[in-house]
């Protein structure tokens, strides 16, 4: 055990997790006179809103994944520890780290925990089997493979029936992650692959998307989710509203709408954008009062009652029913970080205010619907407050600037990049490519 | 058994592989009055010289492999098969391809024999578990984790020994491969890391090169050998020639030099650079000669004694000693294509004649070693034909056009786009990175 940073004379800030949340409270302490210590279990920082982008070819997984010790080379203060949260003692003020295996403990000054969300199966730990998640780059690899190993094994087969449901898609979850995936699916089917085949036709793809509310992307308010039901519509994709999936196993899907009517959807390839659970780092915070979806219950500056040098923030933190997206973990690592400047110069802590700055997703290519304070667009000009905002956001002018060529490879032009099937490809379909 | 290919009006050509010398040759036969069946296990032609840049974060998997069907969708009379040739019958004219476990007979008029090269351990075979090859996109993916993966694990050593094991890099083989992979490295822990780690200098990286012969890039000539060896050294690289890895295993390397001393050097990674074996499809050709390297022994038309309607080209070719580069697989691929089409026309064959249009090893940035006939040239310039030369040779205008881009921000600046570690890791270091 060592605890090389139990020592040291500035305060310590431990950061546990490098999403949105952690990514901004770091680099809200970047002149500050502060040590920091940045835990994360993988090596980059991801831009999850564009992951099915990665999962449909358009980008690679570095564009959206930088890596974390890069984005901070130059905070000479700033430490990335690459580990395993398994303990964080709140009363020693210490976390213990499971860095390869070797335990290390560190001991904080302010902690910020953005442990972020996980997937959730709504009680059917089962479905994980059939249906893969939308929230790591493994995920989004895994689809990768599997979306176009589904294609390869359609055009050899012979059988009209296994080839149909090789061509099924079922998207599960209509909020954004749900229906850009829709779409994009839709898109690569009627452009991308467009004469790659000779005896499929890539224009039979089926695409069915499921929600259990009365309308996709529901928080954007009915006269976006109608323009979204619409324009999805005329690409081709089958939505079923008000409808559950309530059994997924290899063969395909089970959807039960509201009346009780039940359809069986023979799908190689389902895909769960349904829902999201806290991260079990909350669990790991002793005493702390967790709400039914697992966040923790904080004060309104975002710290653990009773514990003003422990701020959780992002999806883990439960405060007034903040929605799960990345400008709330963006904003709140940043509060965070500016309480903790803020007790350091003796100034008092502000409450957390939460600036919705609006919500977009992708439809089709040029098509998205955006909803930014009074203003509801779709079509084109949704579509350029997407870009706009997207090449505003991604970290780092590398990333940035390698997105926008892609882009204008797989919008303007046709093609997608990333359809190599590798080794991984196995865990989909029980076949490897490797060569010998 | 399904054989839908066994009809038809127009002369069949069956291709098997899509390396250079398949790809050569149906392009060659794009306007022709044939009809094609592509046969390859993988659904991607790959850019073989560019892997070591795959591998050490430059290019992303999808700019070196574009998919075979993309390339070959303005082809109408053209079908990719994706799968394993078990058997050819030269008397049948049938090859029987496992097509995702399912059996596919192939009848051809013409076949195209391309099988390109596996790594060779020189009958040390039990090396292939301590040092991985750089042959296939599967290689240069699991690479990519292990020099990536192991400055992670270097950062969290406390132990110097063990520390400086983990930033050691074997690369086996003095050849175009090894030479650019040692440069690479070198670069790599010059620029593209520097202010990334806290604890360990990038810096300390030791590169160890290994040779049998008495220079590197032997078939280049003695002055672009010696002009290498120089720069390679004022780079740090560490040069071991007229030097044999007589034992490799997961601790390390020993080397032995002519001389019979042997150092033993403590690595984490070990890359074979060093041997080529002719792809195991020459012994289903029955009745075919093998020459000592496993090449199939050919007539001067590339086609095999007794049956001039089987071409092998390429790697798998055995003729008059040709070195086993791209430049030979793309001219014997078209020139067995050629043939066929010669035959068609009712003229006789021609013998096919390699025109030796250089050799290019890149060492650093900017600096390159090219030997195009009687012009040796080394430096900025020799870095200039080489990248006009890989520029004009990338397939595709998108993947062109992405190479650039990516080696702009490599070359030109200082950052690497392809560093996300993801499950792949699990296979270098026993460490998954998945997140749950």
């Amino acid at each position: 055990m060592t605890t090389p940073d139990a020592t040291g004379d500035q305060h310590h800030v431990v950061i546990i997790g490098c999403g949105f949340g952690g990514l901004f409270a770091a680099r809200a302490l970047k002149n500050e006179p502060v040590r920091i210590t940045l835990v994360d279990r993988t090596n980059h920082h991801l831009f999850q809103p564009l992951l099915y982008q990665v999962a449909t070819g358009i980008l690679s997984e570095g564009e959206i994944a930088p890596a974390i010790r890069d984005i901070f080379r130059n905070y000479p203060s700033l430490r990335v520890v690459l580990g395993e949260v398994e303990h964080i003692d709140v009363d020693a003020r210490t976390i213990h780290v499971d860095e390869f295996g070797q335990p290390l403990d560190l001991h904080y000054d302010s902690l910020i925990v953005a442990g972020g969300a996980a997937t959730s199966y709504f009680g059917h730990d089962e479905f994980r089997h059939a249906a893969c998640g939308m929230k790591s780059l493994d995920d989004a690899m895994y689809l990768r493979g599997q979306i176009f190993g589904t294609f390869e094994l359609a055009e050899a087969e012979e059988d009209d029936e296994a080839r149909r449901r090789l061509m099924t898609f079922v998207v599960v979850g209509g909020g954004p992650t749900g229906v850009e995936m829709a779409g994009q699916l839709k898109e690569l089917s009627r452009r991308a692959l467009r004469r790659n085949y000779r005896r499929i036709n890539p224009l039979d793809t089926r695409v069915v998307l499921v929600e259990g509310q009365d309308g996709l992307l529901a928080s954007m308010g009915r006269r976006l989710s109608r323009l979204t039901e619409r324009d999805l519509t005329r690409m081709g994709v089958e939505i079923h509203l008000d409808a559950m999936v309530t059994n997924l196993d290899d063969e395909g899907a089970v959807i039960t709408q509201k009346d009780g009517t039940t359809t069986r959807i023979p799908a190689a390839t389902k895909i769960w954008a349904a829902g999201t659970r806290a991260s079990g780092l909350g669990s790991l915070l002793a005493g702390a009062e967790l709400d039914k979806a697992g966040r923790v219950v904080v004060e309104p500056d975002c710290s653990l009652p009773g514990h003003p040098e422990v701020f959780v923030v992002g999806d883990l933190m439960g405060l007034s029913d903040l929605p799960g997206v990345a400008e709330v973990a963006m904003q709140s690592g940043a509060h965070a970080a500016h309480t903790i400047v803020r007790r350091l110069k003796g100034e008092p802590p502000k409450p957390f205010r939460y600036r919705d700055l609006g919500t977009l997703a992708v439809i089709s290519r040029f098509r998205a619907v955006a909803k930014i304070g009074p203003l509801q667009v779709g079509g084109f000009i949704g579509w350029l407050l997407w870009l706009v905002v997207h090449v505003t956001f991604l970290t780092g002018f590398k990333n940035r600037f390698g997105a926008l060529t892609r882009w204008a490879i797989s919008f303007v032009g046709r093609g997608r990049y990333e359809r190599a099937l590798t080794g991984r490809w196995v865990a989909g379909t029980g076949r490897t490519t490797k060569s010998a």
